[in-house]
């Protein structure tokens, strides 16, 4: 019988930190009823998504059940099956969980073509990472040739894909990142306009030098200070694409909305949010750009990967702190 | 030589009570020069966008000149012309500020005709108020029949209307307003669905016993709070029109954003705000459904006369108060 490793959720960590709520536990692999496969997961990816699963605030999906295996996207390989739809040797995406193997109803997951693209490459540019920056930017942002457009976390997994899409499509991209490292990635290799560094630089007067004639569309993944920031420089008829908060998720007090929004009523500005369950049957036409531009060399994606289970609670923090370099995923060696 | 009584902004008011700025002047009135007319001003109206106009911040439009006459949307009538558009006799609408005459640019004003309404209605429902709610509520909001609906300051001037253009559209309407005067106003002279009462009632679980399904849209006038408990109530792909934030205008400290901001993104909320500048060049299609509407009496507009200029520093204040009931106009008496 094999045995697994699951990282469950112990209770709702509310206004504690998120460490004190894991647990590791070690459990037989169910027996598989008819629809069901078994998997054995070889990655698992670390979203800031995982900080609305864990709250039981209304959101968009249910939160995780206290005592239940931590909600994670990952990528396996089928090893034993029950389904008409899927083979051994057959690999899957989807919910897996934050553990080393699985039992799946058939429904609950897809197929993806590893002769495509590397197994870990879903869940990173061609899996929902790339989906939410692709329809994001290119659907509700809609950047035009010459226009100037600014995407806070710029080096991080959505972010990245987002600037360089906006990027192909013809405009001025300034990516905002922490760190010079980060900031020195956004402009040598994805070769963006400029990058502000909002950890030694103050992100209003750069946007003020950068982007004199104000912005025409924000990318947002942070919220609070940089959110004002822009907002305060948004042309007229601007856009901002709500895409997250990450500077807000962390937070065990109130969390701060933009003391600058009513920028939203005098400047006329549209702001859109959206998560991908408004996007899952479009999923094919993401598919198709993202996996181009992967392999013509015009998206660059990049992953930063911890080996094992058991650095998921570093992970998830290194998160919330902009601590990781590109797209956060878990290696779980077999 | 015709003495007119002006009231002038003496600075930016910036973080103290409006009412040390005011200075009341008696100047005579200027000789025209060609394209100008001299009018007899009868009524002014008191907006929230005034709290705009004294603040150098960046804005829709530029501020009040320290110095400079407090600008004022008016009505009034020619006393004399140089301008080959306009005659003696003539009504005209615009910024003719708080000024009991004036001379004006024959291109900065508009002519009105007081055969269809009262002069002081083109300063309400068949004014800037009444266009915007119009544009906000029905090119912006776009009610459906059977929707939820919730307006604030619901008994204010542009609240009330817009409120009735969603009941007249088929909508289920809710309105926010304070005192149980404003609320029986809402339900039983303006027939709303119902109305909450923001100063005596709790207004989130309010908001849970009349919408338990949530909100479709929500025209919003007030920020603050209410703001935050609409958001969280918010149906996916819920409509959010940003009117206004009478709330914050008074602050003298940082302004508050919505703490509850985040669920644009988790209920992929649309949020659009607008001015009027947006919409000058559609003024005809407003003028002629709200003339329609209000001459058939499906839609009610109330006013709140002060009489005379000297009125207009405490008309300010009542208006940030929420202590006028309709639209705030000062009559001039010549």
């Amino acid at each position: 019988m094999t045995e697994i490793t699951q990282i469950r959720m112990s209770d709702y960590p509310g206004n504690r930190p998120a460490r004190e709520v894991w647990q590791t536990t070690h459990d037989p692999l169910p027996s598989l009823r008819e629809g069901q496969v078994a998997a054995r997961v070889d990655w698992v990816s670390i979203d800031p998504g995982m900080t609305g699963w864990i709250s039981n605030k209304r959101n968009y999906m249910p939160p995780v059940r206290p005592g239940g295996v931590m909600r994670a996207f990952g990528v396996g390989e089928i090893i034993e099956s029950r389904s008409e739809n899927l083979a051994v040797g057959d690999w899957i995406t989807g919910f897996l969980g934050m553990r080393s193997h699985g039992v799946f109803n058939d429904r609950d997951v897809r197929t993806i073509d590893v002769d495509l693209a590397s197994p870990e490459l879903f869940l990173s540019g061609l899996g929902m990472t790339g989906y939410t920056a692709y329809f994001g930017m290119m659907d509700i942002g809609q950047p035009q040739a010459g226009e100037t457009v600014i995407v806070s976390a710029a080096a991080g997994a959505v972010g990245s894909i987002a600037a360089q899409l906006a990027k192909n499509a013809g405009a001025r991209v300034i990516g905002i990142a922490g760190g010079a490292e980060k900031c020195s990635y956004l402009t040598e290799v994805l070769k963006l306009d400029a990058a502000i560094d909002y950890k030694s630089e103050n992100v209003a007067a750069r946007l003020d030098e950068l982007a004199p004639a104000y912005i025409d569309l924000y990318y947002d993944n942070v919220g609070g200070d940089i959110l004002d920031a822009a907002l305060e420089r948004m042309k007229y008829r601007g856009r901002i694409v709500v895409c997250g908060a990450i500077s807000q998720y962390g937070k065990t007090n109130k969390q701060e909305g933009p003391s600058n929004y009513l920028q939203i009523v005098t400047q006329s500005l549209k702001v859109q949010g959206f998560t991908m369950r408004d996007y899952m049957h479009r999923v094919p036409e993401a598919v198709e750009v993202l996996a181009k531009e992967l392999q013509d060399g015009s998206l660059i994606c990049r992953q930063h990967i911890l080996e094992g289970l058991a650095n998921f609670p570093a992970g998830f923090e290194m998160l919330l702190t902009g601590g990781n370099q590109g797209k956060l995923l878990i290696r779980i060696d077999h």
